[in-house]
């Protein structure tokens, strides 16, 4: 049975949500953030020598980073869901959107986090943070479009991975309104919100 | 064939070096940061909406972000080469590296680089990057350990993408002896030495 470390108002609501999805039977291990800073605790050190969150273990596999984590459950015991099928051109949008998630979109996101606590020292960096932010969400919520889900007609994991970027831009979501749609539509999943209470508490979603 | 849209000194000189080990023909179109600042020029723009490089081209198919595009080489053009079996242990180490590198260890890098521009404004921030790296970049060391790749015992994918990691650590990658040692062998290659030649002059090789 999978066994998922699981840190609060973390990338790891992503995999409770995934495997709520699947119907898979699993297990938490809970950890909360420092006291007043968004650190991990020293304890997630013990699971992983990064001391991050998620990492899952299964038997004798331990595996760390989001992207990872989803493509190894949805390949092995999705059954064929939530994935294109392999080689083709939905497939390579697939991969493609595994990536961009934490490869791309974050960044600008988390240096806009990080200058917070810059104050007004970072003001030089806030024109280029901002844009490049506006840059990635405009991107997304033109490929979005009107469809109802980032890769073909159905879930795939890339919306499993995406939805954190939308969830952890919060009131800079308001622009993108075909974004702000999906992210709710995605919050209304019966599986969604089964992920929400397993996990506890999870600010990400309503601010 | 494909076509690669190739920025100096970017991440894209991880596809050249791919290409040439694998021996595949290719096209390349080159392009050039702006005058003295690190921004992609805007003529990428024309290529992929969010105007960076690596892009390629195959086809009707064009893929960003450089582990979807290593990913979509090697099963498409690998026979095989460059990859562990899919579903063994080593398979999902190798997936985990794919997303590490970018999703995780570039971050603490790139902050240190953006906070080179606030100068002493980014003094407070300074520490707790300088420990991010540290944490990384002795992860990555203690996870090589004394062997020649990152996954198995053979050149893979993994590879390919960590070793940019290394590069853009510069100076900062002194204190750790096996990843230096490990960039330099990478560097002795004749397919990593053939990319270079192909891509141009490449900076961050020789800092």
């Amino acid at each position: 049975m999978i066994k998922l470390h699981h840190l609060n108002n973390s990338r790891s609501q992503r995999i409770l949500w995934l495997l709520e999805e699947l119907g898979l039977p699993y297990e938490i291990v809970k950890y909360q953030h420092m006291e007043g800073i968004p650190l991990a605790p020293p304890e997630l050190k013990q699971v992983h020598p990064l001391g991050k969150s998620p990492v899952i273990e299964d038997g004798s596999r331990k595996i760390a980073e989001s992207g990872a984590i989803i493509d190894y459950i949805i390949e092995t015991y999705g059954n064929g869901r939530l994935r294109p099928k392999p080689g083709t051109d939905e497939y390579w949008k697939y991969v493609e959107w595994m990536h961009y998630a934490e490869g791309s979109a974050m960044l600008p996101l988390l240096m806009a986090l990080y200058s917070t606590f810059l104050g007004d020292a970072a003001a030089i960096l806030q024109p280029r943070i901002d844009a490049e932010i506006e840059n990635n969400f405009s991107y997304m919520e033109s490929r979005l479009g009107d469809r109802q889900f980032f890769v073909g007609n159905d879930l795939t994991g890339a919306d499993v991975q995406l939805l954190f970027v939308l969830e952890a831009a919060g009131s800079r979501l308001a622009p993108y309104p075909k974004l702000v749609a999906y992210r709710d539509r995605m919050h209304a999943r019966p599986a969604y919100r089964r992920g929400i209470e397993k996990g506890g508490p999870y600010q990400l979603m309503s601010r």
